[in-house]
């Protein structure tokens, strides 16, 4: 571990300004300084990076599959190390870290046979008609990567949404370079896998300036990226107010480009009344063990719970309050991050008519207490700011007189990652204006399940209307996620052998096109 | 002709500011009165459009295909008067009147076999598997519309680019209802369209709200439209000033929402030296055909030329202009737009060591006077303003010492609709860095023709990088636009009778989906 930049493949420390990493386990922070990347090495990572864009137009998807399988290689080699690193940058739990690099692994391979396949690129083939009048011209389209791309990772994945997490993989695959923006929350694990990631590139023949890792504590660095006129599109996972700074900073470039953020959700989850009867315990066990899942720091966190008010819901919240608290509490990524639940969470429990249970006694050092707090639809709707996330293990259930109450505080609802229905069929049946509803409102509907634990697969979609993500349009999870970093390119009257190898006539790749 | 608004079903005139249309050839005002929307109508259309939006959810989708393939045949059955009144508001020439109606009806038969197919939707299949660990929940994922849009329509275009042109059509494709804010350059015609799109509506049995057309001339209209919470997305043709101050304002809202303006243009042409030679009288017809057509008031019109200086690229200039300037003066949309070609040309044409050839002697009111502009590379690098369009039959032309120089102007040069190459196969194979630049700048190349004449199919691609439009990944032409009023939703364990038909396990609807 160097503590410096990765500009393209050359090591660099030109700045002054130092800092550190953090094990929250231990209280204390970790050996190495990180020097943060100044205006030059910014500059030069952003210059290498369009030239390499350049080259890599005439490299074959072939050796670009290689490269990225050549990743999941490396990365496997070190496991050890970088999970050891990344342990003492989170307080995650080994288990946690291992799912997490087996679902990095998983990417890397999933997109690496995606571009051997060479099918997402959508090529499509009109040909000419010189008899129609006017005679009609040869077209022919296909995908083409956008550009260099800049890359924040996110705190709370330090492997899969970040330095070669799922924005990463999908813009190299796409045939775009990337800069990553390290998290500065886990550096030094941005450092390890950074190598790793320009290793594969060396052994693979990729050129200089595919990806740069840039360390960046203060705002700067991600503002001079975003701002660089040659970047073309940005990635992002965290908050909305960071989201949101980004979308709004490229939004007046004078060329804006397109910011993927993946923002804050509070991912609601409703319980259907008459169902709930006989799930008591099934739903109460599923809930406190999603809410609690990584000390509720997942962006697909059940932060809010629908229910009707009865014997039932009484019961079931008493369940779930009791097999939540009996959880040891868990050790949260950051005293800034652990700090920021505390407060928010003291907040909230201030709002009139609000009952609350805490887990009580001796915890950890920076530890979540979990909480689960309940209010009545009334109050509910009465405070607009109770559908805030607090990021953490913190759940807030609304007790409702009526589905027709529960309807009503969906429709002021933001827009959400995902949201679940927990009910038997036939209720489902009752109730179809409330999935009509939440089809506006989230990009995912959970039936009979919790929404931690995102599939990686084609169908999965993790996105949803703003503030979920800032482009209700495209996933952030699974393959389609390149779509972002992709725009399309029509050729007219192209001779057949100027023409991209997926445009020719005799289709040399032999891959599925649309033909008109 | 009534001048009212039409705010979902009903007529409506609630306000008291009015305007007329012109006509640029009379050089006089046509008759109607158009009364512009007030806030209060604006209102009624959005909320109409945001009960519609929920309504087309349960409305077949071939249903919604028939309503469209009605649309054509109203305006069909209707054209002689639409074509009159366009030609009274626009000045364009009747065959220009009718070749646009032609693909307006086009446009909407394309659409409506989309719709009737079904495959648009991109339905996406994961299956379960309870035995891998954790287990594997099944997903599925198709795309729905994204809300009510509203559509600005375009001063070139009154059929084709309007009131149920390309964006219209692309969104209540989608399922998402429209509402247009009609072009006050052509009102009248927007008016007549308007009813038959929603007499079509009233006898396809679709909801009210679907579709609205609201008069506006000042910007209060369409900014309303804009930052209202329940609109979800924009289409817009026209200038770049107009363009990005919609986008910006977009991006200003509590949630932003996705702006699609296809704007300004000047589309190079590159014309390789060596085979220049044998092509003179060919290519100099070709161009001076292409920037004249409809008096150069086209988002394609070739508005620069880029030829290596030799005594071929003489002669080829002198017999463009001599070409060009033979040709009737043609009468510009508006004596706005004259003005503005006029005042914009006498700027560009002041110049330091710039020569020009324009059409000489009288010619008819509101007419463009077809201009040739010819400067060096050099004095082209030097001066970053001539790049910019001038809307109307200007061309310049950049004699360049040599390919390199040619490049080197091109490097600078904004994003653009479309770039074209003349030259031979062989000269062109010399030049593959030159195709591989202007992949990075355009939408489309065209070998060997011009960028006007835009054919409306699956592989065409109109739109490119800013200023071109606001966003390269989409096309403002032909099927695949329907993608920009469209998002994903994932539905995971869903029972099979919840399922939206596209996504039930037997397939109903018997379309092609993605299953993993």
């Amino acid at each position: 571990m160097t503590g410096k930049n990765s500009v393209g493949f050359n090591f660099s420390a030109l700045g002054t300004y130092t800092f550190q990493t953090f094990n929250p386990v231990d209280n204390s922070y970790n050996e190495t300084l990180f020097v943060e990347a100044v205006s030059e090495e910014i500059e030069e990572a952003v210059a290498l990076a369009s030239n390499a864009f350049e080259e890599l137009k005439g490299i074959s998807h072939l050796k670009r599959a290689a490269f990225l399988e050549q990743i999941a290689i490396n990365l496997n080699e070190n496991e050890a190390q970088i999970l050891a690193c990344n342990l003492n940058e989170s307080g995650l739990t080994l288990e946690r870290a291992r799912i997490e690099m087996k679902r990095t692994l998983f990417q890397l391979t999933s997109f690496s046979e995606l571009v051997k396949e060479n099918n997402w690129r959508e090529p499509s083939i009109d040909r000419a008609n010189p008899d129609r009048i006017p005679s009609k011209p040869d077209l022919r389209k296909l995908l083409v990567g956008i550009g260099p791309v800049v890359v924040f990772g996110a705190s709370n994945f330090p492997l899969a949404y970040s330095t070669i997490g799922g924005d990463s993989v999908a813009a190299l695959a796409a045939g775009c370079p990337v800069i990553v923006k390290s998290h500065p929350l886990h550096a030094g694990t941005g450092e390890l896998v950074a190598h790793c990631v320009i290793d594969a590139a060396k052994k693979s023949g990729m050129p200089n300036g595919i990806f740069s890792n840039l360390n960046g504590q203060r705002f700067e660095v991600g503002n001079q990226l975003v701002m660089h006129p040659l970047v073309k599109a940005v990635g992002f996972t965290g908050s909305i107010k960071g989201g949101r700074a980004l979308f709004d900073l490229a939004n007046q470039r004078p060329e804006p480009i397109p910011v993927f953020a993946e923002m804050g959700s509070v991912n609601p989850v409703i319980i259907l009344p008459n169902s709930l009867e006989k799930k008591i315990d099934e739903w109460s066990t599923m809930y406190a063990d999603s809410m609690s899942a990584s000390c509720g720091q997942f962006c697909t966190n059940p932060g809010l719970l629908f229910s009707v008010k009865s014997n039932a819901s009484d019961v079931f919240i008493k369940q779930l309050t009791k097999k939540l608290l009996h959880k040891e509490a868990q050790t949260m990524l950051h005293p800034s991050i652990h700090a920021s639940f505390n407060r928010l969470k003291a907040d909230r429990l201030e709002v009139e008519d609000l009952l609350y249970f805490e887990k009580e006694g001796e915890i950890g050092v920076n530890s979540g207490r979990q909480t689960i707090a309940v209010v009545s639809g009334k109050v509910f709707q009465e405070n607009p700011s109770l559908e805030e996330e607090i990021f953490g293990p913190f759940s807030l259930v609304v007790e409702c007189e009526s589905m027709n109450e529960i309807i009503a505080c969906l429709k002021n609802l933001n827009g959400q990652l995902t949201a679940s229905v927990l009910g038997e069929v036939d209720e489902m049946n009752e109730h179809l204006n409330l999935l009509k509803l939440l089809q506006n409102k989230v990009g995912r509907i959970v039936f009979n399940g919790v929404p931690t634990g995102v599939e990686v697969c084609p169908s999965m979609h993790h996105g949803g209307p703003y503030p979920a993500s800032t482009d209700s349009r495209f996933t952030a999870v699974g393959v389609d996620s390149i779509k972002r970093f992709a725009r399309p390119i029509a050729f007219q009257n192209c001779p057949n052998e100027l023409l991209p190898l997926e445009l020719q006539e005799s289709n040399p790749l032999n891959i599925n096109r649309r033909e008109g």
